[in-house]
């Protein structure tokens, strides 16, 4: 188990929170510092035993850090870690984040010379956000997905692993493009899916809604700056992931136009099939 | 609050076992007799306290009843009703259901003579199907939709109401067009959604799917064949809530092909504000 002296995270909300929580309460860390640009969030962050201590300055931060982890939101990602891979880091200081957009963040990687950062994308989260939903478990039997590039030196991707590991992720390694493709359509793609459905959904049919509109469009109600980002941000992907749907539904209306109860019985049994497999994992993995 | 001395119960599934159960617990019925096909479904409705008494015969159920639901999958309704209805049943017997798709079981209502059948939906059920996961509380602060026609006497609605409040639910009335209408977008169109998402998701990136993924295709893992007659059932109302949601698909695949942050933020916040209003309307009716 790696232990850190200094941890520290830029952008302390649901994510980064969480991490400083499982740090300190796992004792993994001896003090985890966080770095914003609201001093306000920052107590706030302190309060709830996410960080040992704030700044709002992170060159002075990461002086002597053992462990950065930018959890910012996805945009300012790149921007933080070239700022950060920048300045004074010591040696065998591991640079790593939480953005669920590998391709562009991992491009920052220089081609030659010391290479300290390893992309990672903690899949975890809430339709919530900030601080106050962080919590020490947030990991717990989640998967990390770990981008190394060519460039990445296996020592530090190994790291990167043990880290997500020690919070209590189950950990994969992708590069950063398949895991943007992978993650359009297992993220980015049901987000979307259900946002078009909550926004397509007439006002006055609202109190009619039952449980399964309900978990339908349950992340709908997500963050619309985070989501707007990532849609940015992945926009390739998403855009193959989103057309490749449509044309999947248009298989559904023409199976039930044409009333060809053989294939909308197959289509409707490899929806179930696919997804009790997923709940038959997630059991598996609360056990 | 009325009170049933015989309640008939047809099809002791999920739905009509937290019907009995509901009856028996909250004492608005002396006696609930379970009617269907198989002796050893209706022996575990029986033990599980859903019904009183059981029987594979409708005709003799009906005999002396004052309460008539039948709760059997939605292609059967129809059938089920008209045996009960063109047999013995006794003046001032209620007869309802709890089909999910409404006009052609309501079709059934003669033009004239006495009528005593108005039809239900309530809009409560589960990925769960089968008398094992029947709760008393299943209803408890659920909408039921009741579908009087022109020839209802206005009585008989009112009775309906009252009796599906007495289970615990809110209830409103539409026409059965109305009813089909709108439950085909608050509620078919949601389970094809989430159906059709999940059969287009790749076997291979299963293991990496989230909990954003999870809720969004909750649903899909319900009954097939259930599925498939609600389908084959409501096919008009289903076909143009699915076209208007693949149009709808296609404005944000646009705005995001295009680059128009303004649009898509719209329709993220569009999405957002309107399954915030769902969730403030669930926990207003937890309290």
């Amino acid at each position: 188990m790696q232990h850190f002296e200094k941890a520290v995270i830029v952008g302390v909300g649901l994510l980064g929170g969480s991490i400083g929580l499982a740090l300190l309460q796992r004792k993994l860390a001896k003090g985890v510092t966080g770095v914003g640009r609201s001093e306000a969030a920052l107590q706030r962050a302190a309060a709830v035993g996410a960080i040992t201590q704030f700044t709002c300055n992170l060159d002075q931060a990461c002086q002597g850090a053992d462990l950065v982890v930018v959890c910012t939101p996805v945009q300012s990602i790149g921007e933080y870690l070239n700022r950060c891979l920048n300045g004074q880091l010591a040696d065998g200081c591991l640079v790593t984040d939480v953005g669920s957009t590998k391709e562009r963040i991992c491009s920052l990687i220089p081609a030659e010379g010391h290479v300290r950062f390893c992309g990672s994308h903690p899949v975890a989260g809430s339709d919530k956000s900030g601080v106050d939903y962080a919590s020490a478990d947030l990991f717990q039997n989640r998967l990390a997905i770990v981008t190394p590039v060519q460039q990445t030196p296996p020592e530090l991707a190994d790291r990167t692993e043990r880290f997500w590991q020690s919070l209590g992720c189950r950990t994969v390694r992708m590069s950063p493009a398949e895991h943007d493709q992978a993650i359009a359509r297992v993220s980015h793609l049901p987000h979307l899916v259900a946002a078009a459905l909550a926004a397509a959904t007439d006002e006055r049919l609202l109190p009619l809604v039952g449980a399964g509109w309900s978990d339908t469009t349950r992340i709908a109600a997500g963050n619309v700056e985070l989501w707007h980002q990532i849609v940015e941000e992945n926009r390739q992907p998403i855009l193959a992931a989103l057309s490749e749907y449509s044309a999947s539904l248009m298989q559904w209306i023409r199976a039930i136009e044409r009333g060809d109860a053989g294939l909308l019985v197959e289509l409707l049994e490899a929806a179930k099939s696919k997804r009790d497999a997923v709940g038959r994992l997630e059991a598996s993995q609360t056990d």
